[in-house]
């Protein structure tokens, strides 16, 4: 092998860069190219293919970006170069050069990654701008404050994202200044005073870098297009990937824009709207505005902005172009789109257009309007709507009828109501969240870095920004309340107070946010279940006539199985009969049929239970009467209706210490040495489900009995009870022959003219009972995957013990791509269902098959569930609708 | 479908039964029908067809009994018939009748399985005698006393056996009639004694029966089968198949036999004699008889018979015959044989023949000099041992020299040394030895229904009986050891004592047995390793000429790898790391480890841990010097080295109740903490394993380092280390990606010129890995199996916690063919290594693969590993020859 060759092999990466355009003229884009684009470059290209006006530039893709990222940072060869050739093409189109003193070029560095992370990565305005360029701007715009006041911001944010230097010390600076000069606004401050401060913050930028800024505008391109890759990789961003789904490889484009300004003057303004309003969906103005500003000014909700109505008034030419432009693009799209646009000197520019962001409620109405108003099919609609964005639907809220008074009002920025303790910032809402403690977060506005409190908070407050404020658009991307700009309430972050007129809440007191209203008010205030609207039932019912796969609801109670029904369940796919065990007032006697010392105690135990069992799947059968219910036999191991054996053996401790004697030691020595007997050292690998079920037939006896004598008593009042009966963790099909013998028997007995349906089924939750599935199946109407557990047996990780340990760290370093107890493992654990339906069909080709793990209520799981071809999938009630979704989306495809 | 064809398809098996015959004349069958004829039928079968004498019959065949069995007691149709007509055809050929008064025809019917199962099932003699038959029985024989002695002995056994008299109530009313009579031995009593007994006999079975004995022949025969039928399934039948592997449906076949008299006086005799020595192998005449008896008496212990040599002077005729018969059935058999005879009259009959039961040494010995001989070849040979019989021959004995002067001495019957506490009874011999306790079970004799006291126990010692007693025979199928006959010992039941001369040794007082000399000793005496012979250096030479599997073994110090080395292990298949954590002088700074706060406090410990775990790795190494060792990687949870939670909680209460405050009570809180925050509901599947490696890494490079500074040093002393390391625990293909990375850096920190050869490779012991092998394959050399936790995980069974609880239930209740701990799990974890094994190879072709878990040394798993293909098994030290046996064994195949 030559030298050449091997060369050529081991630098295939960068071989294969050098044949790709690594840099793109916006003008060359499509919509479709938004993986290589990112979405802001194609969106901006689709909208110069339409003939929407916007800026000129051009884009550095995304494989730039993780090239460099592979390489450790290093840039992929001849990027530069390619930046640079592309540069001089946009000065040439433009006859603007960067950093000239005559006509000079100013352009925007933006991220723009494939799914949009508002707010999360960097952007860099006005660069080439310099101390010859500032002049010819000046002259130029006949603004010479205008001028310099790019100057100043251009040194702030570059210092800032690309050279690290803390945001605080120039608004320490220019804070300074306005108190010299006894001013209140920014825009009091003279030419002059901008000029000193251009001065002020390179000695500024000198001191925290300690070798200044680069002045050659080109090195700062080159150093701001580095400062974008990099922010792909921030803790920020990392953070919010994880809780968006998102993966990591994506890397994030780069958009180089020439500047057009907002901030030239009362004839400029720049703003963001959405074609309907993405809180509720509704088709109207939604939208808002900041005259003489740049971008970034009204999404970081820094000064509080105006209603995007009132621009008709200030810059009508523009306004009116501005509804053309959007309702353009909603049709072109075919969806609600997020716009972001800047007026300079009264000519309208689009900087951004995007799907917009909505909550589930909007999603829906969205979806349902653009039906009906014949802009896309039922299928089209279907398949937009993020089927976990549902849940935010079903979560309660505030009773309108309450009749509480608010303690003050701000935007209703994201709807549904949060109540917990009051936070005032994101590391204490993490801490506290994570503790289990619900809280809400209350800032006077939430900036990226807030990102970790907002997930780990039940609402968001703030008393600045708009709705399209980064704490607005956040909480409703994750479906949490946010009530912005409740501009009456005082943050004290010092006191940790919040004031309200005569009210001060502390960091520590209760309140309540509802962001359907704006509202807040002091205290917890009852939530209420939500309510069902009419776009959700028509949506839903869209799905229903398109899934394959039937949905079914885990329930326990009556009332969880009416309210799965309410929520379009087609069965019951799990009743957990065990859950009955742990009530109060029963488990003393579940106790003493455990520590029963003769087959008599231990009968007399279970006499008791029978009517309260037989009470419990009263309820439930007649909540689904007409549909299955399957009820799978009692699973748990025993000790779990014992004391701990820690707190027991310290309690023994702590009597015999005390020198108590008698009976009461007696029976917590007794009870204790019970404790160890059954204590186990893996109890998910131990005596529970069908091996506590043939060590003790006389339980499942009763547990049969009373399955019998509730559906025989619902029968006879004229409901249709369609039992199906679960045996847990076989693993051996001789564990289920003899289990379904003693049901047979027992039923027999309770139903002597066999005139209820009935079936007999086992949980497939082990690893081996899907590889011998055919065997178990002979004695089976019906599998029941229960990936919960099956997952902690074939990935061997133990639930209770990992998510808080090992199990966090591997998704965060990626050595998982995901919780594998939230999205089922396809090539493991999929694998083994997929194994288990098959070979169980093979010895009964019409064998029922379902999922009753918390993954039949996970979108991705279902796609797999329906691929492989299983009767149902089987979720909590308030997944059952996410479900339907799901299912309808599988079976419409991707296309 | 008509009535009758659903009937043919439903009562398929009863067809099937009438299309076979269920009787077969002895004259009949051969050798190769033993799994029909059972081995006793069969076996007599063989001596007829090569003109041995033998008593005329016919035998009843096992699907007879298999058919009852299933159909729950009842027979298949026509087999009354059958034996009717079989009945007839063999008073035709001797010209007598079952019953007559005249030349009456009485028959022995014996069980016959297909396995020996020595003693465990019934036998009844002398039926057809009747208060018609015995006296033309006393006519023809001119010998009252005979006939009467035939009577009553048929009347003890019918009744016992066949009608469930309790045994006792017969011997009570002998023994008060020998009182009454004023004489001590049975043969002391008259005719008129034995014609009184027979009618208080029918009286005592009255007594128990309620309804008397039936007094038809037939009758009697026909309840006889049934009985035999019966004994099948009784619960020391049931032991024993446990203890011995045999399947439960084989079934039992009936032998109905022509009665030939040991008992007719002094020139009859009976005896059981084998062809070879079975303690030794030695070629020596070894058997015992007894004149004037019949044949139970003899096995069951109840006279000590004389030895055999002794019968040339009784019955020299019938001595020389037995002698050339002996000779000419091991010839023909080319095996061992155990033979059954009676002398009549001066005539001699076998009884039965079968291969001889002996110890490990008389196996090897046997084979080694039969290929000698020239017998059969060295394939046959090999075939014919049980690789688990080795194992005895691995067990400590005495020191030949340790010069203690034992207390008595009894018969030799079963080599080996054995040392407990003394227990009079098999009930508590079985409680006190499950419960962990060393015992040696001290009878008079044992009877079957001590088999699970003898299968708890070390070792038997007997008063009474002799070489071919039942305590000798089940104790060398056992292969522990035996002291038969020590007729010194006078055992008090009632006061729990044995006595010998001045010495009184109480129950639970130790002892010592040496079953190869026959002494005993008072208290404990120091025991040995054994002392490999020259057979068994022979034997498996021609074992490892044969087989294709390697064996390994698992070892974690130099000196069990020395001992793996000279039991013929090719390597170490299992080095764990951790084990060298235990030691007491470690485990201080493995907790200081732990315990860190610091990541430097954690680096100063394992500082110290370094040069401990190098040291340990020398000394493997050098044992294996020019071998492969695997050594894994650190695997338990943390937790393994702390302090027991319930424990330390307790500690802390004591402290705290006890007004204890200071360092020792927050030391203590704090130890308490760390135990909580590192305790796991689930260790087995918790943090452990390549998870805590990637958790903690530098503990992970500790142990590499030290590994590669071991081989360092020790090659550098000449010596050839060849190391391969192991990561266990790994489910996801990444986990071992980034561990090897890990192990790979730090190697090569240590082994700049990469000049000792090591490898990297996995556990596969999770389900996931197993079906995700191709992706792990990747970044492994190797793939070791861990069938233990693969097991746990497959068939989801904490091994902890199920083998004192449901698991013995299950395999008990026939649930689960056998401990799949112990035996490999074929259809689900078994299915999971070839899973493992096929998708590792289709990445990496010459992937070495190899098993670690104790089914490494179990035959049946040794077989389907063979079939998969491993490349080796790895198993402890002391199943080395073992494994080494059983893979030759399934390399030469079955026929």
């Amino acid at each position: 092998m030559t030298d050449q060759s091997e060369h050529a092999r081991t630098d295939q990466t960068v071989v294969e860069d050098r044949s790709r355009r690594l840099v793109y003229d916006l003008g060359e884009g499509t919509a479709e190219m938004k993986p290589l684009l990112g979405g802001k470059g194609a969106g901006v290209a689709e909208m110069i293919r339409i003939g929407v006006p916007v800026p000129d530039g051009f884009t550095v893709t995304t494989e730039a970006c993780v090239a460099t990222m592979e390489s450790g940072g290093t840039w992929p060869d001849g990027l530069w170069e390619e930046i640079l050739a592309h540069l001089d093409a946009l000065e040439q189109r433009t006859g603007r050069r960067l950093g000239a003193a005559e006509r000079p070029l100013l352009v925007s560095v933006r991220s723009g990654a494939v799914m949009s992370m508002p707010g999360m990565m960097d952007t860099i305005l006005n660069l080439g701008i310099s101390d010859e360029s500032v002049v010819g701007l000046a002259e130029e715009s006949g603004n010479p404050r205008f001028a310099w006041d790019c100057y100043r911001r251009f040194l702030q944010m570059y210092g800032e994202v690309v050279e690290g230097v803390p945001g605080h010390a120039f608004e320490d600076e220019i804070s300074a200044l306005k108190a010299r000069r006894g001013v209140e606004l920014d825009n009091e401050l003279t030419v002059e005073d901008l000029q000193e401060l251009v001065d002020t913050f390179r000695t500024v930028a000198l001191r925290h870098t300690g070798q200044g800024l680069p002045t050659d505008p080109r090195e700062q391109l080159r150093r701001s297009v580095q400062a974008v890759f990099s922010s792909w990789d921030t803790p920020r961003a990392n953070v919010y990937r994880r809780a968006h789904d998102i993966p990591d490889d994506l890397g994030t484009a780069v958009n180089v824009m020439q500047m057009v300004f907002g901030n030239r003057g009362d004839t400029s303004a720049t703003g963001v709207c959405f074609t309907r309003n993405p809180a509720t969906g509704t088709k109207e103005l939604y939208g808002e505005f900041l005259v003489d500003a740049q971008g970034e000014d009204v999404v970081a909700g820094i000064r509080t902005p105006r209603a995007l109505a009132e621009m008709e008034e200030v810059l009508p030419d523009a306004y009116r172009e501005l509804l053309d432009t959007m309702a353009r693009l909603e049709q072109h799209y075919g969806d609600m789109q997020d716009i972001e646009f800047t007026v300079d000197d009264g000519k309208l520019y689009l900087l951004q257009t995007r799907t917009g962001k909505r909550t589930a409620a909007a999603a829906l109405k969205v979806a349902r309007d653009l039906v009906a108003e014949g802009v896309i099919d039922r299928s089209t609609a279907l398949r937009r709507i993020e089927p976990a964005q549902l849940d935010q639907l079903l979560h309660p809220g505030l009773d309108p009828e309450h009749g509480e008074k608010p303690l003050t009002r701000g935007l209703n920025a994201s709807p549904g109501a949060g109540v917990g303790t009051v936070v005032f910032d994101a590391d204490t809402a993490a801490e506290r969240g994570d503790a289990g403690e619900s809280v809400v977060l209350v800032r006077w506005e939430t900036t990226p870095d807030d990102i970790h409190g907002v997930i780990a908070a039940q609402g968001v407050l703030t008393t600045h920004g708009g709705m399209t404020s980064h704490a607005a658009v956040v909480a409703r991307g994750m479906g949490k309340p946010c009530v912005a700009g409740a501009g009456e309430l005082q943050i004290d972050v010092e006191a940790r107070t919040v004031t309200v007129g005569d009210t001060v809440l502390s960091e520590g007191d209760t309140i309540t946010i509802d962001g359907t209203t704006g509202d807040v008010y002091a205290g917890a205030l009852t939530l209420v279940p939500p309510r069902i609207t009419e776009d959700f039932t028509a949506v839903l019912a869209w799905a229903d006539d398109v899934r394959r796969l039937g949905v079914r609801a885990n329930a326990d109670t009556g009332a969880d199985a009416a309210k799965a029904r309410e929520l379009g369940a087609e069965g019951i796919g799990l009743c957990r009969t065990e859950h009955m065990f742990m009530d109060a007032e029963r488990l003393p006697v579940v106790q003493s049929m455990i520590l029963a010392e003769t087959t008599e105690e231990r009968a007399a135990a279970l006499e008791r239970l029978l009517p309260m069992q037989q009470a419990d799947f009263e309820e439930i059968l007649t909540a689904m009467s007409g549909l299955p219910v399957t009820i799978r036999l009692i699973d748990p191991p025993l000790h779990e209706f014992l004391p701990d054996l820690v707190e027991q053996s310290v309690h023994v401790q702590r009597l015999e210490e005390a020198g108590t004697t008698g009976p009461e030691l007696d029976d917590a020595r007794e009870l204790l040495a019970h404790v160890k007997r059954l204590s186990e050292m893996n109890p998910m690998l131990g005596t529970r489900g069908v091996r506590l079920a043939l060590l003790y037939p006389e339980i499942a006896r009763m547990q049969v009995r009373a399955i019998a004598r509730a559906a025989r008593a619902v029968r006879e009042r004229g409901q249709d009870p369609h039992v199906e009966i679960m045996v847990p963790l076989v693993g051996f099909d001789e564990e289920l022959r003899r289990m379904r013998e003693v049901v047979e028997e027992t039923w027999a007995e309770e139903v002597p003219g066999d005139d209820v349906p009935h079936s007999v089924g086992t949980m497939i939750e082990l690893p081996r009972a899907a590889l011998v599935a055919g065997a178990i199946a002979a004695h089976a109407d019906f599998f029941s995957f229960g990936t919960n557990d099956l997952t902690q047996t074939t990935v061997g990780i133990s639930r209770d013990d990992a998510e808080g340990s090992f199990l966090g760290a591997y998704v965060e370093a990626g050595i998982l791509p995901g919780n594998p107890f939230a999205s089922i493992d396809v090539d493991g654990v999929g694998e083994l269902v997929r194994t288990g339906v098959r070979k169980g069909r093979d010895t009964v080709p019409d064998l029922k098959t379902g999922v009753c793990g918390e993954h039949g209520g996970d979108p991705a799981s279902i796609a797999l569930f329906d691929e492989i071809g299983l009767d149902y999938v089987s979720c909590s009630p308030y997944r059952v609708p996410i479900a339907r979704l799901a299912a309808a989306q599988v079976s419409l495809g991707t296309s």
